[in-house]
């Protein structure tokens, strides 16, 4: 039996790996539905080569665009095209999808993911804003069906056989690359650029994600992320630093025992665990061509401590993910539009961390029992930060 | 329901590990009985402690001077106290013993490790020359009794939840520290004297043991080891030196994530989840005052391939464990008296390694049938290792 998959955010960089497996396994998996945002040329590409019966995209514009490659090409059999938020969700939904790979950039990802897990169905986790934002509203019938795809969360979820109980714990110890500028001063961050925050040490990522690690909020994502999905009080999840990123994350036992998951640092081995966990693919070996290659051990493993002076924005996500309510969905918005801005060149870096504190101290938290509550907390956060940020503009 | 205790070997370095689990958790564990070889005193005040219902020591005088002990201070229950190998094949299958911890050290612990394990008892193997001589000899059933006790093979036991099974693989990666000696070139190693074969770098052990890690045959007979634990061929076994002893083993699928236990070296880790395994106990917290610590990762972890030029120990030991037969029980019993005569000042650190090729080609290797044609090829090679060596002082 084939495992079959809705992919969502297929032309992204995670959807790329499930893509890159698609391919390499086309007896191991098939698609059922695929949900891209504006890219309609590779998502035309990827209806092609899959077929799947249900596709979505971000907009009636790049429905239109789709339609017209599917005429002017002569597409036999197109699958029905849906767009928006509600194109995303019946994704989700899909009646023939086994497991909805979520790999949806941002906020947009929280409600498809949702109906999913309260469908029943298993979902392979990549967007971290579902639990960033609303963690705390998943009950445990529903986090069972998680599979965590983020290299960490996967590390823990591997370290622990394919499942998210831990059992008695001492720590999660979560590394971070440390991402472009570790080392650097605060007065050094004043002069970095966009390229500079773009080139990630070891990962090769979406650019918000790659800017989110280079500020270390991406880090205290993870943090909250770890914390719903392997139900681990704050005080036991320990960032720690690790600039070869090739220690993903570690389990520490009450018997001082840690298990620790390694490898090269390539998202098609976590994305393939999500999916096919507890067995495992010989990605090795088939994906030799593609540029997978064993751990060779040459270079040493180094651990220090974060720099939560140089970046503020790692506490801060800690701060609010131990406040919880929709403080988390507030940073997440803020830091969006933030993001945003700083890849437009509309603002200097180190402004994302001051917009991200701006808005968390005066928005303040109310609490969260609904995710209709997180949609309007991330609504207000959004043109909160905007208006901040047009105030630096001027 | 307390676990039930049969210790052999322990007033040895493991055995002594397991002693102080016992009396840390005397709600957890309770000695039905004990074996020492030699040292009568301690394991009076063992048996002083935990009261077993047997006893075993290594002869007829031992026994006496244990109970000139019981009447001079007036014991009141003294337990029944039987000596040889007799004695501790009686502790292993002493009918209150839940578990039997092999911590014999040599040759003398194969035959009630087998006895322990084909009367159906669940044993924690410390003794690694039970698998050395004679794992050959190892059925489905019995190897599912064992939990290992040696740091690597319990690295691996963790890493795969508690079990033996490890499904597909790649390799295995067996640490080693590299001993006293490492990046010595073949010629230093000449000159090196028996107080610094001693000194090893991470672990204290018993001195057979440290010898044995100073010519890295310990490794090799761990490489053996993990084959017959673990059901794996020689050729996915591959030894890395890791000099700071703090990743215990590793385990490698074929997708490219490796799976790797770390801890502080101090073998009450791996004997305590070798006694209660898949559960752990609160270690870090119950013996902090008896100097257990949790890792910091201040260190950076190196890795580099061992060197079977200066050490050829290694390569002789994975030549004899693939050629299977009765060649592994002649090298050990070959270095149980090399290292002897070692250790008594006879012959220099080098002649060690000298003996062990000597007595290999010299004796070859008979197919190996049953516990006796083990016992025959041990007897054997000790003699004309005891031989050898008196040629070479003459």
């Amino acid at each position: 039996m084939k495992i079959r998959l809705s992919i969502l955010g297929a032309t992204g960089s995670v959807g790329g790996s499930a893509v890159s497996l698609v391919e390499a396994y086309p007896e191991v998996f098939s698609v059922a539905a695929l949900a891209a945002g504006k890219n309609h040329r590779l998502l035309y590409s990827l209806i092609r080569r899959f077929r799947p019966r249900l596709a979505a995209v971000f907009s009636e514009r790049e429905r239109e665009a789709l339609f017209k490659l599917f005429k002017e090409e002569g597409c036999k059999s197109p699958p029905q095209v849906e767009t928006g938020d509600y194109g995303l969700e019946l994704c989700a939904l899909h009646p023939e999808a086994d497991v909805v790979l979520s790999a949806v950039s941002g906020a947009r990802g929280l409600v498809p993911a949702f109906a999913a897990l309260r469908a029943g169905k298993k979902v392979a986790l990549a967007n971290k804003e579902s639990l960033v934002m609303a963690g705390d509203l998943l009950g445990d019938r529903e986090r069972a069906l998680i599979s965590p795809v983020d290299s960490e969360h996967s590390a823990i979820f591997q370290a622990l056989g394919g499942t998210l109980e831990t059992g008695p714990l001492r720590r999660i110890l979560l590394t971070a690359s440390g991402g472009p500028f570790r080392g650097y001063s605060p007065m050094r961050l004043k002069s970095v650029t966009l390229e500079e925050a773009l080139s990630h040490p070891s990962w090769n990522m979406g650019r918000r994600i790659t800017v989110d690690s280079a500020t270390m909020l991406n880090k205290g994502f993870e943090v909250m992320e770890a914390h719903h999905l392997f139900k681990v009080p704050y005080e036991r999840i320990q960032v720690l630093v690790h600039p070869e990123s090739l220690v993903h994350s570690m389990l520490e036992y009450p018997d001082g025992s840690i298990l620790a998951q390694l490898g090269p640092p390539d998202m098609r081995i976590a994305a393939a665990y999500a999916l096919t966990a507890p067995k495992r693919l010989p990605l090795l070996e088939d994906l030799s061509g593609q540029g997978l290659r064993p751990l060779d051990f040459q270079r040493p493993l180094t651990f220090e401590e974060p720099d939560r002076l140089t970046f503020p924005a790692l506490a801060l996500a800690e701060e609010a993910g131990k406040k919880g309510g929709t403080l988390p969905a507030i940073l997440n918005a803020a830091d969006e539009e933030a993001v945003e801005a700083f890849l437009q060149g509309k603002i200097h870096f180190t402004l994302i961390t001051r917009v991200l504190e701006e808005s968390l101290s005066r928005l303040g938290g109310s609490p969260l029992n609904s995710l209709e509550d997180a949609l309007e907390a991330d609504k207000s956060a959004r043109e909160y930060a905007l208006s901040l940020m047009r105030k630096f503009e001027s």
